[in-house]
């Protein structure tokens, strides 16, 4: 039973939300993968939030751009942690989706990561998880690792090859 | 009966929306005002939003800041025009405000007027009425002749008093 | 007979515009369409303003990009509701032309859609004839559900493929 | 035991990180308060990030301004969720802050509030408690409705006094 | 007779626009001034414009903020250099009468300023009339002069008193 | 005897100057071209700047980008005026440009044009050349009208083709 | 004998240079302080920057506001190390003078320290001796320490009082 | 043995990087080049940091971007002065490493370069090295002379081509 739910509004963030599934299915938890639009299909919104808790959904990870409603519009209606990802725009870089998402009012938070950051969101929902699940925090820790390796062998390679190999 | 709406987030936004109410209060044109939060009390939210128009509600006046997601979830919910007032912030001066609201996707407009333009809400909302109202038209055109005479008695004082005496 | 005109101060603008013709014929709904430069041709945006009402233009949907004081001064001459599309520009993002049309002063409102908005200017341009003529605002509706169900179908495609094949 | 850390790196973060320990005060939830400096005192900031987990710390709730590596740093060396809180800048209303916390690489997630949104942290960070923790879960929904109740009295008055009286 | 105009579309522009005053004074070049909005009273405006070369005016300085039309307008209608003043602005601080007044489209320039630069203006004003006028031009020798006095004595105040009394 | 003098700091410069060289060509009026950087040999820049009025330079228009110190550096030097042209930059988009030609210190004006508005620099110059000069006032009447009728034509063509058929 | 020079462009900005000042008096390392203004006296601003090292001076620390062409053009005659510190600005809070002073072009660096950052331009000037100089390189250690333990103390003192009583 | 140390957070910011060891491979000046995360090997990374000094490292250039920890880190670890170059993002255009890195807190310098500045990198490393070292003071003063031939050289053949040709 999925306890994450991803939603995103449109299917042009797919890519970015892509990033989120393959963090997820590395970790095997399972999920949701929704497209909801807040604005094109609010009653269907309204049902998919409230009801998200009684499915057993622990953690939304919501992505939008734009003038980026839907996060915000998720924490206002399920009661737990919900995870915004801004979307990278074309006029304005994501800067829209950023303040749109991250500038909650008093009450009701958003966990924001940054723009595009579809793994983050991912990872940030693990991390939720594991405050009480040993098995994931084990695989976080794992994880962790991997990418402390992933950079030291990319060192080692730069002692080797040098710069100027190294860009090739 | 009330024909516009003039709805606002928190208590916070009344100086810029009260700007609105005066503008209607001299054009005497009914309004109702509320304050109603779509992330505070959603169900609140969408009962006030999918009602106005059976209410007798044309035009639907919003303020918010921040993420500022209550004019673009009018707009989800409310057939009619939605006008966005986007609030000034004191951390990123009402650009949170304004992205959130103008930058809706295709599909669900608002129109949206400058920072703390509440004069200028109503006065657009007006000008919607007035496109089947040649009562409100007419009042408009004198409004437009006093905003001109206003600027012609400035000029004439300068040039009475010259900038030095003006300034004081 | 014409009852939305749609302006653009330059033929680069026209991508943009077309969607709000799109739109427009979508509806049914009669405009005309007219290419003038307030900047280049001011006497003759002049009379192209002064003379819309006469003409039995309703609302105007003007785009511009940069300095983009075409909206706004639509605003100054026709007494009706202007709706402004500001352009994506190459250096700014359309930062500038978003800036220029809304931040009107009190007074003569532009109702502003978002950067390169074109359908959502022809949307709220209809919106605003559908306070008062009801087959507009029926099509609205039907237009509403369109978008909803184009977007479960999204969703529904979405939970057949599953996100690998989905971005394929 | 304290499960929640609050980290500021200047005491000048205090009156915002205030409002974090007042929601957590009124739930009744233990956390401990320091002030720790990153630049300033890095091998104590290791120590401190480090073995946090090891004290029974579950989430981290990190303010900083300006270049703003708290958070992030944090992230770096504590396994669970860290918040993050920008502050907001005399210079560049923390859109500085913002940055430095929320444009974190891949692999380490901070989850951003709004700048200044010190009570949007504390109320994240039970949240995130909540996922297992039933007495939070409801405390939470208490909360809620309190928000709510505040929202409707304010509506309330408002519809009683009018809009002149209740900006008196 | 007056070679320069000066306009403002709002007598809250009056203290910038005073300073270019100050500057035309000390010099003795004969100017008018002007309070004319091109949004609220466009005839007016336009006949101003479209008159000052009959009138004798070479140069217009014209001052605005926000949406910032009035420079840009007064360049399509004035074949003379306009010298146009972005007014400093509470919300955008400035740049959004900045991007309305330089970002002209091709064919129609307005030479921009600093924010509130008012004695600037002026100045740029009077090296455009010296470019024939070996007067003003001999004057603005003397003006730069004293510029570069008033920077010398500070300094060698400075070397006299040491910054801990200057600043007092 | 060249009147203008077009100076750049680095080649890269070249297309957007090469539009404000095409404008002088037409326009018959003669001009010297250079690349001199401010930063890179600034005893040759100084020079430059100091003698062009000797030489007979009536006007200067330099183009920069980024720091863009070079149209700021001829405005302390040379006593004419000086037309800056801010450059489109890839990370900022010329923000950095424009802001480091258009925040001149009061006394030191630059009459700063768009970004890469090589055009509209060179049209600004001949403006202030045509204060006295009545073959360029008339050349500069007679480019107005060519702008006119420019987009009079493709405003006919739209109306022939219909926005389909334009935007092939 | 100075081997520090600090220079600024204006006496306004004297409140944030005199934080440069504190730092070196208590470090004992002699400087010296100039007012000195590249666009207001170029001549006596090139015989300043040409002449510096041979006076012996290493570094210098050159503070600028708004258009901010001081450190670059320091940087264009001096050979040795300049420190730019970007001045806060009303209007634009120091964007426009961080941008005109770290955007240098390539072979022209400007080592730049945050807007306003007085005592950090000293700081960074003493590492650069202290590069060579054991005394300073000590002092400096000195001076971590201090800043070490002052927020020790800090930290110390709210875990005594709590922050409630912290922020009376 | 290196004098200077390169470090950057990630490969994808070699091309950047590569740009500072051009230089100092022109220079023959040594230095060491490696890929250590703040974030993603923090143990690793103090060992670097604090290591440096004893390792005979003079100065340290760090390049990084987004969230951009590395330079700030660096400096509060290493008592040297810390070369920071913010790299360009895609969303945000560099703007968020370009902050990350220069508002640095009070104590801490970093020293910043322009955006994507590799090269200014290390000339500014060089001219700290150069304050004692009379050989790449010398080898600093060739370079500056090649860069003012190689703009004189363009110079002169745009004086030879004209502008058309130099385009092409």
């Amino acid at each position: 039973m999925a306890v994450i739910s991803i939603v995103m509004g449109s299917d042009s963030d797919m890519p970015v939300m892509a990033k989120a599934c393959e963090i997820l299915d590395r970790f095997g938890v399972e999920y949701e993968m929704n497209i909801i639009s807040a604005h094109r299909e609010p009653d269907i919104f309204f049902d998919y939030a409230k009801n998200a808790e009684s499915r057993g959904i622990k953690v939304i990870i919501a992505g939008a751009g734009m003038a980026a409603h839907l996060p915000g519009m998720c924490a206002a209606l399920f009661d737990g942690p919900v995870i915004g990802i801004p979307m990278h725009t074309t006029s304005l870089g994501g800067k829209d989706s950023l303040y749109s998402i991250v500038q909650m009012p008093s009450g009701i938070p958003v966990a924001t990561v940054a723009i595009n950051g579809g793994a983050n969101a991912a990872l940030l929902a693990l991390k939720i998880l594991a405050v009480t699940d040993e098995g994931i925090k084990k695989d976080l820790k794992d994880y962790k690792e991997k990418l402390k390796s992933d950079v030291m062998k990319k060192d080692a390679h730069l002692k080797e090859t040098g710069y100027k190999e190294y860009n090739k």
